[in-house]
């Protein structure tokens, strides 16, 4: 009874859906500057660069998320929730993003960005973990689940030390974030043989 | 003529669509405090455990939305307008949760809050109650059905009761009603069966 | 080649997704009083019924979309335009909403406010016009397309009339509004043999 | 093994989401004037304006976004990458809106208005030409490929040209831009052969 199996179709949409609406809801919290003309642009660059490495946070997992969900074709109640939970915490995301940027980027509010950012990090661990956890009981788990799950830990820990060297140089540790973010759109480093195997099929599309 | 029929293909979608915009705006509420470092985190204590019980209790109801709405394949009038009323008087949720936590979690506030969780519960009987008349044309209703629809009456009571309470002890009634909205997270309150049964089921992915 | 023909698959989802934003950020226009008490909710009595009105009028809109989408398989260039000019000006609501709140029901604000619903129903006329005369050319109409054309064209008739009589009558002008935005739940005023017939029938859920 | 490669379901589902977000979320720019009666519609006529255009800009790149990826079964990595980044850039529109309407047209404002909208364009050619590359390995690119890329092309240069105009002539350059936002509503400049297609085609609906 394939109706009453909890298929993911749903949580999909749904979290495409949250993950649509974080990602945009973000760029409210810029406000225009009360200067004309340059001044007014060069007092944009931080807020507006806060805002791009947060989109780009939330688009590498939405990438991710995609990868992970499409390894199972039904999903428990375990996934259910930690599915909620990380779209949860997510949804965080916006209000650490007008955080640090009310704060100006002191150490104290970048340290709680980051800390945002480790924290859905954990929640995505955790959420791999119950996904992991559903398919072990039918298929065996293949190398690139590993090479995920071993990249996302790495990940972690450069999140955790940039947030405690938050407290010191922000800027830097800001952007050493910014960095990581951006390694997380290259393919290789979260599912590096099914992105091989991708662009060569041509699998047809429902 | 199965295009004429009402699928709630659209009404799922719209009802994700509706349900995620609902649980993220909610996070616009809560404003960047004024103070700085560890203060600022303590002023925050109390928007986000709101947020997050606002946030977890529509996480709640989309769940159950989701295995109501898998019980039928078609859905007539009553039920489209039964949802629209749910959906409805959800959408009010970010409102209470933004009223709550202006007041600072007062006796009145807090009895305003716990009320729309409560409405909200009533909408969502009338939506189960729609449903189970839509099926009942054509098919049994099971006993799961049966122990959704007592459960949700009695957390409707438990709702009424933390709400007359709250104009006494607000803390109390809000701890109360956050730890009703976490035990709706788990499966077997609502669907015991239907959740051991998808456990086991490998359901082909659409 | 049915890839290259534009089905309305995204179309309905981005139709939802769009309403799915205008239905929920309206709430967002409701200002949390600065009295307390029973006071305060007098005081919300009015913008809470403005919104509920808004909601209700967008969603009996969307039940119609629905309906009138069921009627296509296909959407030519335009019906797909059509249907953007309905999703522009019905963005518009929010603004019309908060506008009609902000000015307390005065007779100018109610009068913007119905032009705004009446732009809305011109709009879904020429979308359905749209879809009549795309599906004219490959099937016959049914007397469903016209009972629905009839009533709309009634329906517009009233919301000018309220609309003009909203300079003298402001709260009179709102209640007829609300009343005729009520009875566009009912069934059988757009698709009277559809409603019926589905009722009867149990489509396979794809 | 089609659920390994990566098939632009989502990638359209998030698409929609994060499109409908971004047109709807402008109107929440509109401010309610201060004044009333027909002065305060006054003031509003340029607001208003410059939302219409950027829901018209946004629903053009929307219609165009739709066509392009009904060229393709699968997306691989830099198909996702590009869109990402299309999304990116179009998700800073509200805050361009927002100055632009804030600083009143001035010239200075208007040319950073103008230039969101030539990056955006700029975004969408790398996201034509991602996939472009994406088919070009199975299937020969048509004369219409062609076309939407060299009208794009064009489009582009006058997006520049208006964008260099708006610091002498503001509200000559934003008319330009809008006439040609206007321009690309119309298929025969995107897709000359597909839109007659589809025209007399019957596609089967999903």
């Amino acid at each position: 009874m394939p109706e009453e199996s909890p298929i993911p179709a749903r949580l999909e949409a749904f979290s495409d859906g949250v993950i649509a609406v974080i990602i945009t809801v973000m760029v409210l919290e810029i406000k225009v500057p009360h200067t004309e003309g340059w001044q007014s642009l060069r007092e944009l660059a931080s807020p507006v660069s806060i805002y791009l490495l947060s989109f780009w946070f939330t688009g590498a997992y939405w990438l991710n998320h995609q990868h992970l969900m499409r390894r199972t074709r039904t999903a428990g109640h375990g996934v259910q929730c930690a599915n909620l939970l990380f779209l949860c915490l997510l949804s965080l995301l916006p209000f650490s993003t007008a955080y640090v940027v009310d704060k100006q980027i002191t150490g104290f509010a970048t340290a709680v960005y980051i800390s945002t950012l480790l924290v859905v990090a954990v929640a995505f661990l955790l959420l791999r973990l119950a996904v992991h956890r559903h398919l072990h009981r039918r298929q065996a788990l293949t190398r690139d689940d590993f090479i995920g799950l071993r990249n996302q830990i790495v990940s972690m820990l450069i999140y955790a030390a940039s947030g405690a060297a938050a407290f010191y140089v922000p800027r830097v540790a800001m952007a050493a974030t910014g960095l990581l973010t951006l390694l997380w759109i290259f393919p290789n480093l979260t599912h590096p043989r099914t992105s091989e195997r991708s662009e060569a099929a041509v699998g047809d599309r429902k």
